[in-house]
């Protein structure tokens, strides 16, 4: 009888399970084990810092419905990774299992009456429905029944952005004058303000479309609860409909009002992107980027005013494909799921880009990573937003003269990084390319370039206003913006 | 009355347990921590992880004998913080308490009695000396009594590595074949390989001065017990020898046996040394920067092969100048350590360098904080030696053929990173100095030009022979070598 | 505005959730919140040991699907109900949520499916169908079927055990020659042989009924996963039977070698049951208890012996009226159980009696809560069925003649117990009703007295052959019972 | 080779760590370990819940010094052993390691001279000192400087609670009047207070004797921290007290107003033991015990009144004779440390009593236990200081009366248990003596006839004054009592 490792039996149990990729840094005794895995047909990708190793892990998850796996030395390997853990736990666990439950028809019933009571209906689309792969069936809902919704962040790119129901840049006033709520496979935590007031109506009624049952009830008591898998719900939501006829009205007061705030926010928006004064502001920024970027592009993003602002203007046309800081706001983790969804993507030659676009201080959390996307080719378009430093920070002559007046650990804000930090030579120092960006038209033309180059990662460097934050530029001229 | 906030609370007694330094990330609702702190009087460091944060954060303990703390945003900014607090416990978090606790008078005359029995005496001293602050009693304990001694790598320093009675260079015969040990506040874990035989004397008594009476007898009973403060105990030893007026003959054939020893590893340690071929080997590499480190600089390292070769070649002269990844071996551990040492040195005014010598693989963990070093002007010389991987490396040649053959992730060793990466141009990117060396000369004279300036970090990118890791150097010709 | 006490906050948000019975021990500072309890209408149960505390507040979850509050002090009160809270959460803790999910159409189709192609078919009953109540649709499912069922020991009643489809006489040989096994509400844990060979056939179908996903595909990858509530699943499987107007013939051979081991067993048992010979045995006692038993009687059971036998002689006749060790096999639940019950249904007036058929040593664990029966005048029927140890034990004679030769810590048998305790005596201690028995005449008038006494609990001790034991008993002549 | 059991190497390893007994439940599979046990010549004590078995293992500790062990299944087994494991951990886990360690000289001259310069010093001696059996010594030391002191509850007996310097009859005035307090192994937490106002002088100095450096400076920063082992500190205070000396004078007004103190105190305390109305209170109770138990008895107690005034009244005579609930106040720990007591009193053939004194309420967390004392002939006093109830209960009319008026689970008092229950019943059922105690008479003769049998356990149910407790008694004639 032949004799089997135990390393082997780890590689050949993963890929029993169909695990395709492990992430990770090896150390004694586990290098056999990641030699193993390549041997048994895993996909290996060496990682500089297990943190990382498990956000990329954690994403696989996400994008492909079956698991990653993350390999990592005992002690402080395994502690290193915790983070990454709890992470996948809050936002990425919960796979969707074979098995598919519906929902009971009386509650089915109940949601519909309750829905065609409304005067100011709101569909809200969470990462659930993502993750439920709803997108067929809900596309054929909301149309069919002409009612407006609101992604939550992970929820972006279900139905396109530029749907014509979509109400996201109305999203202060749709979730406070909604009169019912039509929640699908989101939760009410804190990026949905708990569903209460001041953000919400207090009178509001939810139906609640949920997969896990300790979910139901949470934060406000559902006017109906559907318990069940989301695309089979959403399926049974869909025959009521249907069979009822019913549709609800394209010309009543709530679509006007909602419009009427779409309407404005562009306007105010486009003003600000518009705008030619240097350095840029993130409207401008984002504005450039959002009009270049292919439709079936991966984006994951994370930082503060980076990830909130680009959310808000890089639209999403496709489910699943943006991966976020998330409901713990987790900052590390960009780099490690934007390495996973190239390794996926190059390996699948899907044709699709990964754009990461970070903060600055949010890429400091695993800068080092561009070594490993150069290491394996892996073609990422990565922009960092620079304003240097976290919420905002100073430009380079203060800087300088604050320098001079002492030592920096007593009087530099501690929101302050060095200003003008060049991150893109850190991808060029692993021989990637590197951009410096301070124009708009230094800005067009690098992304094309890197969006052009299949063969090495590219890191766009954008120098933007550090002194102005996404409340200053709003409260000046625009005060009523995402309001 | 006046108001006070809860941050100016924390800041505010956070100063008066004499806290002088915070290492961390702000975020809401910390970033008022962060500033009540400095306008307490604390030193403030922004870090780039606060997995780096927290590391720093425990450095602090150990260079100083007092606590520095580390701020974190809660959740995720938490869990990165884990593995510092993890190696802060395990190797850092008992300070010496302000009372003295004594060893028992019968236990002294014993440990005395069995030492004089000894015909291979041998102390070991272990970072709990260093702690202890042991080392002026310590070295007149040592050359009253003419025994040989052994440190711990943290233990390293508290009596010079140059001392006549300093057997470093005979480790492995040491340990083998000393009959009595003098155990003075090092444990005998698997650092020391547990005092156990194949390592250690089947029939070795141990003489264990211990602050911690849970340490006591772990592993080994101990023929003497000497429970607590180590300064007082050795301060009891040395007055018990002196008024016996007994010391170890400098004639016996054990100190033949490992002088003997000590030569011939020198002798094929500077052999190996010597070597002219390129690209250098290890020992080339630590020759030379031995040669031209002052002898207070502190020395910071983390790695495999690069920590445990430069642990025998670079001297250390002087108690607590030696920071390391420590009983757990935590990589990650390094910029951090040695941002923490130079604020401190920095703003001590000292005149005494900070040398971090990481390897290449150790240094990916937490890179980024080189950002970290630029932007406060700490004046940290990295070495980075590179031998394009974890243990062993391809060379570029090699690994571009590789990359022909097909996905990397499939075909990979998983020890491997990018052949001849730019480490020292992600120093650059940040304004600090950056090296690449080669050749012996490029390296003598980037230290040269980096220990000269005081007011930038630098990175020397030390580039050796990435297919000969320890071992196979030493099979080589000189097959005994470190023995 | 009046003032308001946290104890009464604390009662009153219990009431809110209709939580209706408090168990505990009060003690500075929860006495107010047992009070406030009792002020706003919550039953107050005043126990002995807060272990047992908490196993009687986790049996009002299983019986009345709303929770029980089990009232501790901190410290070593909280530590003292850990084990309750254990049990309940790995056997009770899960209720059934208000909103019920259906299983997936095509995957009822699988199942029927599957069914239709058994040759020896077989319904596991679980205690998921009694926490579903699921009892209405599942007879008429089994009798439309015309399917064999077995229940676990927590499913017992779901419906009755003399149901003519019942194989429980039979159990070893329909799981290990079932070739289709309908799993509803029943997990593949050690109760089950975790599904596997040698107790199941290796190439049985499972047809999984579920309401927890992460439960699906443990230890066998289901032929079907029908996931949701077993109540609505169940009414889906039967309109689908019942549409195909399918039933499983009763002449098969899997019939006829069910029926003969099911008549095999019960003339073993009989004749086990009808010996005469002095002490009793088990099978006697549990012969002429289960004659008296009224058959809507609640049975609570712990022990070794006692509970494995006892269950399968024992009937239920009803669903939800059987408590037990349950999964964790854990002692020191009896009594609490038995309180729970019996207070619940004294305050219900419901004329159902609270039987709790002990082993000696499972009696100990929480022996004293008789002085709670007691105080509350809660009529439980306790029967000890004593064998003078754990598993087995001593005869008085023997033991005596032991203890005259030395040591009995150092001699006696760990197993054994005081031979002939008068359990019996603890009761009368605080004003219950005791018996001694000893022979079936003695058995049969006590139990029928304590029947008929409505006011005050009873405990029969009943003396059975301290030397033999199930297997015992069995090995002899009837070597082939229960297999 | 002959082949080793697991079930052997426990039980010897265990009995090579030198442990005598060990205290359990067995099960499948851990009746082999006991079995072991027992052959490797370790007594083993069969228990009735694996809580008791937990808390007796725990005494074996304090009383001998050397570790008791306890057998328990896993799961439900081990949970309920963990109340035991927590309290052991918290009073009685810190056994006095071989090695032993002095404090500082400069701390002991430090502590003289501060104890020199009080005007009203105070000695505490706290369970510490008996652990360290520090006794000889510190009798003369407390001789040698004419200090008074004040002992802990488990500190009592370390010196004679009799002995002239003893002012624990004036605990109250000596805590809050003393200026200069000697912490000897006792510690700052509830029972003492915390060492602040209102209990303790504001401006009070406090020199600790500790052996843990962490303790160190809990809650009141020390005027001089001695850190060792106590008894040789005490030794070293000792010398340095003899060298100079020194000796606090007996006619200062601190010794009149404590002498004053306890003269009125002891009036009071007289007059409420020699009141002559039944039902008796707890002062004629405690009176007659105290004047019947040999002095070398050991005194278990636990309960709320029972255990506190019971310390006041019950003198102890020598160290480590005293057993009680302890920091947690853990309720449940009585029976099974009188347990533990008598087997290893009887294994000595000591001669010495062990003496349980219960509240009713604490006797029923563990009451099951009297069977296990039967079962190995333990001669252990059990005296249950019987008041219905957990601080008061009621009278059995009053308790008839209520019965009528409804359900007593909404209407009893949540401290209230059966009135006049038989716990001595409880004791007879067993084969031990029992007795109904109403009278002066009735307890003297019962106590003599139970402390002259030294075959068999023995139970006095003390029926005293319900409707009364500690304060009532005392506020009414006597207010000042104990104060």
């Amino acid at each position: 009888m032949e004799e089997v490792t135990g390393a082997q039996l780890i590689a050949e149990s993963l890929k029993a399970q169909k695990v395709e990729y492990m992430f990770g840094i090896v150390g004694v005794p586990v290098i056999e084990v990641a030699m193993a895995a390549q041997a048994a047909g895993i996909k290996y990708v060496g990682m500089r810092n297990e943190q990382a190793a498990c956000y990329a892990a954690s994403a696989i998850g996400y994008l492909t419905g079956r698991p990653g796996s993350c390999l990592v030395v005992s002690g402080p390997g395994l502690i290193h990774a915790l983070g990454g853990m709890a992470n996948a736990n809050i936002n990425l666990s919960c796979c969707p299992p074979p098995p598919v439950s519906l929902a009971d028809h009386d509650e089915i019933t109940k949601a519909i009456s309750v829905l065609k009571t409304a005067k100011a209906p709101l569909i809200i689309i969470g990462k659930g429905a993502a993750y439920g792969r709803a997108e067929t069936v809900l596309k054929e809902f909301v149309e069919m029944s002409g009612l407006p919704f609101l992604p939550t962040p992970m929820g972006k790119g279900v139905l396109p952005d530029d749907h014509p129901n979509c109400v996201a840049a109305a999203r202060s006033r749709a979730l406070l004058q909604a009169d019912v709520v039509l929640l699908l496979g989101a939760r009410l935590n804190w990026i949905l303000h708990f569903g209460l007031p001041p953000r919400f109506n207090p009178d509001v009624k939810i139906i609640q479309v949920e997969l896990c049952p300790e979910e139901m009830g949470n934060n406000v008591r559902p006017a109906a609860a559907l318990l069940g898998d989301i695309n089979a719900i959403v399926t049974q939501l869909l025959a009521c409909v249907r069979k009822e006829g019913w549709k609800y009205p394209s010309n009543t007061e709530w679509w006007s009002t909602l419009k009427e705030k779409i309407a404005a926010n562009a306007k105010m928006s486009k003003a600000l992107a518009l705008k030619e004064t240097l350095p840029m502001n993130y409207y401008t920024v984002f504005h450039h980027i959002s009009q270049l970027l292919p439709h079936d592009c991966i984006i994951v993003s994370e930082g503060a005013n980076t990830m909130d602002i680009g959310r808000t203007m890089l639209n999403n046309y496709l489910p699943r494909h943006r991966l976020d800081a998330g409901t713990f706001g987790t900052m590390g983790v960009g780099l490690g799921f934007a390495i996973a969804a190239a390794a996926l993507e190059k390996s699948e030659n899907s044709g699709r880009r990964v754009v990461c676009v970070e903060g600055d201080s949010a890429f400091g959390f695993s800068g080092m990573e561009v070594e490993t996307m150069c290491r394996y080719n892996l073609p990422v378009v990565l922009i960092v937003v620079n304003n240097n430093g976290i919420y905002s920070g100073m430009d380079p002559k203060t800087w300088k003269e604050m320098a001079k007046m002492g030592d920096l650990t007593s009087i530099a804000p501690p929101v302050s990084l060095l200003p003008e930090a060049r991150y893109d030579e850190v991808m060029t120092a692993f021989g990637g390319r590197g951009f410096l960006v301070r124009t708009v038209e230094e800005l067009r033309s690098a992304l094309q370039l890197s969006l052009s180059d299949w063969e090495k990662p590219s890191l766009l460097n954008v120098l933007i206003d550090p002194s102005s934050d996404r409340k200053q530029q709003v409260i000046g001229a625009f005060s009523n913006i995402r309001q």
